[in-house]
């Protein structure tokens, strides 16, 4: 039996398996109080899928020698990245689990280090297998563009599915041991210290890589992007990795636990063990519908990877809201149900129409980036102030559009009548929106590994015809980046929005008044927390790049064989400056994410009690999660849209490269690289984390 | 009797009457319930002040033919720009005064007018004194340093004065007149809509005209700045005026008069008349105070200006702090005096820690702005990034410090005994910051005319002495610009926050609660405002200044006798563009500010109920005021700091003039022009326009 006919054999078995699960979850166990079954069967029909994937990427060929030495470099620098990543954050995990059990339970403690854990092992499976898929895309793209497209995207599905297989799987089984929510929210925090690190960290390494590679290689020494000879290449197609692979997995890894779990405390509140169980339903259904649209998701030769990619997202929304539409209707009767259905809709309504809107203020097919692009024609100054304009523009939208959601998810459901039935619709919202996250993530990570793939193929000399596919699919990773990180900001957002109605719950508050001097004074001052997250995120990057251009420029200077193509350059020590920029860089925002929440809550409750303490700390969170969405979506948008404005001029408009229109949009796209992959993303964390750490410390604020 | 003997006479006269009038006031009135007419008096005596000093400043020599007729061009660009303006603007608030009579009722209607016309005529005043200053202040830089300096900080006292003047007189004259708070609240609106065009549309004005000199001037036609033979030159110099003069006078004024009336409204809640009184007295306080220490602003030939500036603020605060605690002391025999006056203390100090904050950020004495100077170095990216960093830095600490000052007034005064006296408490902390506004406006007001006086001395030719007079008093016009600033947010933040309890006091809401999902829903939709207003408002500086550029292109064009000096320049043309495009650009924020809180209010009123409506409209105004202020602190600050890392790089560090470093500080510069003087600026009008209008209407929401 040959590679192929193994492939099918386990892929046809995977499908039967499926249809059997399907069968077990809504013919069998969907009719009893046995349906949070579901949840596990799901979660590991998720983890078998990305199984099966993984062996049919491995399958396929790495290349000539040149491709597979250039592909273990960026496996092993990911590795090494990972690996003191994971060490430091054992202790930081161990330690924090500690004082968990110390100062709350024991069993928030272990779900708090299952969730760590689980968050931790779907960054290094996802990381493992992007790395590995690079070299295999770019080899089979000298056989047609469908086969390269197929694996880079299959890669993506392994993280896509690793995320929601173990978030679903690990939250789903520790309700079923510990059957109690406010204990699971440790999961959430677990999984939010991972994110921490690998969004914040992350986009510190990636950046740092990104910029000192640009600095020294393209400006000092004149060598083009993805050049060889460049000490910092490797680690740039690491960070590619790190940032939308790894990072932005934990960031959606965060969410989806966040909001299902903020749902379940809502639902249990309203609607007993079946509002309890409905959000875990619709997340199974949400990646049974994934599973099934990644096979919607294929290209012609002369094809448009980004159409392809969005009948997959599409359809797996489609699928969800109709899976869920007759399940809701079978399961509440009732005239409720349409409620129900439509929070749920809104949700995933809502998720779309952010995704558009990212789309059209940052794709060069449209006239915002246009303009940015027009503007190089006046000169630097005009470049800044039009994307910062356009950004700011951006910023505007959603946000409507995420008050106009949640107040609809709130009425729909019938919240006029019943407040906490209400505030449940808007939690089912989010997870509406988040269902179909598995596919999600997986057209984010197939970003990075088309990249990548470029970069090798580059690097390799590879045919042009073979590069030009590699471009083709590369291109598109700049818009499902920008569209990933709109996803991401918008769930985000909604989350913490749950996390905190769930906080007030926990801590039985009965108001947070904007009245109250209290509350206001903390929505001011968490008003003004992004702003100093940003700043200590931005200027993480400027030093860590310094030290990468030192080193690059230590190394052209120590070893001029490097240049002329005799040596090869020291790949790990640049990576090793990224890693440890990253990790010590990453302490201070880290320290007041989870700092800042506990000062403000116990300092105000020790000045005056604890009620008061618990509602400033609410107040400060709404000011965090105000700014913080805000900013992080004018700072994606801007990066994004500078980055295809440059992409725009490259490819011959107002002058092309090499004019003062192109210099004028690289600076842009410089300026950029921080915003959209730093400190913009980072902001996800800090509302979310900042959130959970008050809704897992609640019970200090119960008199 | 000669020029000086007359003024010596009047400014002794003015002095009796100063005397008889402080007396009066504090021996006679104060005791009984007549204290109110001490606002009268204050009022009085800082207008006959204004008169004064505006005799003084008239009497001195305009200079030289070439430099009276280049003021003179300035006088009526400025002139032309008003009359045009205030047309549009009469329109404008009679519309809306017919709308108050019907919608609401007459008196407040006339209030409006009342509040319209005042701030419109300090506006008139203090732009024809400061437009006249400006070459009498050259000419005395032939004489002595101190003279010089004199006369500009006397041309800014004229607008500090008729600024506190007519504000504290009209709103007293009219609080005598229909003895009823709310009814007031019409004259703070009349104020807001004079900001709104005074701000808005004159940081439009300036920020096309000096971008649009600029990019033809400096960068095509490469000559130095304030050139006679660049057509925008006028405009530039007008500009200036309309930026810091009748922009910062009218934003003042709002505050000024918004933040009495709040404490006037919540003083009469829990103290009765005594409790409306107090801030009336605090603020008359505060003139005779400004009065007194405008006599401490006076240098030497080898001093500092700036620190003349501070001696005269601090000394103006000082005197506000003794004078009031005494007058506390007698007034509230109890031991609530302390808080009280505490209360005061607080708002005091925390606008001088704001001031002190903007300076360090700001001024290129100190480590930020050396480190964005630095950052030239590796280029314009760099140059931006750090910018913004410290910018964002730079935004955190006045939001701590306002956030700490808001809960320390409400404790300090017994807030946690009496809700409504905590919140008194608030407000009398913004009054006491605002107290010295006269002082404030004098210094702020002071930059354009040591500025524009710079300019004549370089059109005019004048020796290189004097041109390094004017030099050095122009140079601490960007710091005290900055400082003006930061002042100008803070006092927006605090007034904007307590026209929002006024509101809910108004419309009787017992709480605006964070957990209510209509409010979640406003804060969110609010926050996204601000970032629609930069856009909208950073959109129009690009659009204006592009028509700006193509002018003075075609003037060059079309009569080449203008480079060479043989003709005159069309000045006027340059001027009346810049009108045009600051009136059409100025619509749709302006409607977005004034229109937003009623679709919000009535809108959500209409779906659900009135005070579900009202309490959407409450989110939505604390949203807007968390980012707005934020944003506003942020983009000031950038803007300031490019600027003087700019000066730091031509004063001869890093490269100097002409090096590629200073290339990359010119963009950051220019970046920062419509941060720092068109949109950052405005944000404090669409805060407090939003809140007072949400204030006016409260009616509507009554049930």
């Amino acid at each position: 039996m040959n590679t192929k006919t193994r492939n099918a054999f386990w892929e046809g078995l995977f499908w039967i398996i499926l249809i059997a699960g399907i069968y077990m979850s809504f013919g069998v166990y969907a009719k009893g109080s046995k349906s949070i079954y579901i949840g596990l069967i799901a979660g590991i029909m998720a983890l078998l899928f990305a199984a099966i994937k993984t062996a049919k990427i491995m399958s396929k060929n790495k290349g000539s020698d040149t491709m597979a030495a250039i592909s273990n470099h960026i496996y092993t620098g990911a590795m090494a990245f990972l690996k003191r990543e994971y060490k430091i954050l054992s202790c930081f995990v161990v330690i924090v689990a500690i004082l968990i059990a110390v100062f709350l339970n024991i069993k928030t403690s272990i779900c708090f280090l299952c969730g760590a854990f689980s968050s931790a092992l779907a960054g290094f499976i996802g990381m493992s297998v992007s790395t590995k898929s690079n070299s295999r895309t770019a080899h089979a793209a000298g056989k047609s563009l469908n086969k390269a497209f197929r694996i880079a995207f299959n890669g993506g599905v392994v993280m896509g599915m690793t995320v929601v297989g173990l978030g679903l799987f690990g939250l789903t089984l520790l309700y079923l041991i510990f059957k109690d929510y406010d204990i699971i929210n440790g999961f959430a925090l677990g999984a939010s210290s991972i994110a921490l690190f690998a969004r914040v960290g992350g986009g510190i390494f990636t950046k740092a890589a990104d910029v000192g590679a640009d600095l020294v290689g393209k400006v000092e020494a004149g060598i083009p992007e993805d050049d060889h000879r460049n000490p910092a290449v490797i680690a740039d197609n690491v960070g590619d990795n790190v940032g939308d692979v790894a990072g932005m997995g934990a960031d959606l890894f965060e969410s989806y636990v966040g909001s299902i779990i903020a749902a379940i405390t809502l639902g249990a509140l309203c609607l007993n063990l079946m509002g309890a169980f409905l959000p875990i339903i619709i997340a199974s259904i949400g990646i049974f519908a994934s599973i099934i649209a990644v096979y919607f998701v294929r290209t012609k030769e002369n094809g448009n990877p980004m159409l392809s990619l969005q009948i997959g997202t599409t359809g797996a929304m489609l699928l969800v809201l109709a899976a869920s539409y007759f399940f809701i209707k079978s399961w509440f009767h009732d005239l409720g149900a349409n409620g129900i259905f439509f929070a749920i809709l809104i949700g995933v309504i809502a998720g779309t129409l952010i995704g558009y809107l990212t789309e059209y203020f940052t794709s060069y097919n449209f006239s915002p980036v246009k303009n940015i692009a027009k503007s190089t024609e006046t000169g630097t100054a005009t470049t800044v102030i039009s994307g910062l304009d356009i950004g700011m523009l951006s910023t505007f939208f959603p946000m409507a559009i995420i008050s106009i959601a949640t107040i609809s998810a709130f009425l729909v459901i019938g919240g006029m009548e019943s407040y906490t039935l209400g505030v449940y619709g808007i939690s089912l919202a989010a997870v509406g929106m988040l269902s179909t996250v598995g596919i999600i993530v997986a057209v984010d990570a197939y970003g990075p590994i088309s990249d990548n793939a470029g970069g090798i193929a580059q690097m390799a000399n590879l045919d042009k015809e073979i590069r030009e596919r590699t471009d083709k699919l590369d291109s598109v990773g700049n818009t499902t980046a920008a569209i990933g990180k709109g996803f991401a900001i918008g769930s985000a957002a909604l989350t913490s929005l749950a996390l905190l109605c769930a906080y007030a719950t926990v801590v039985n508050l009965s108001d947070i008044d904007i009245l109250n001097p209290f509350v206001t004074s903390g929505i001011l001052f968490g008003a003004g927390l992004p702003f100093l997250f940003c700043s200590l995120t931005m200027g993480a990057v400027g030093r860590a790049a310094g030290k990468m251009v030192n080193e690059v420029r230590r190394q052209f200077k120590a070893n001029p064989g490097i240049m002329t193509g005799e040596c090869q350059p020291d790949y790990k020590k640049c990576v090793d400056i990224s890693t440890k920029a990253a990790i010590l860089e990453m302490l201070l925002p880290g320290i007041l994410a989870i700092g800042t929440p506990l000062v403000v809550g116990l300092g105000t409750a020790a000045l005056t009690n604890k009620i008061i303490g618990a509602q400033a700390l609410g107040g400060m969170l709404m000011g965090a999660i105000a700014t913080g969405v805000c900013l992080a979506i004018m700072m994606a948008n801007t990066g994004g849209a500078w980055d295809n404005a440059k992409k725009y001029i490259e490819e011959g408009h107002f002058g092309g490269k090499g004019s003062a229109q192109h210099a004028a949009s690289v600076v842009g796209d410089t300026i950029g690289d921080p915003f959209k992959d730093t400190s913009g993303p980072s902001l996800n964390i800090l509302i979310k984390l900042m959130t959970i750490v008050s809704l897992v410390c609640a019970t200090l604020f119960i008199g």
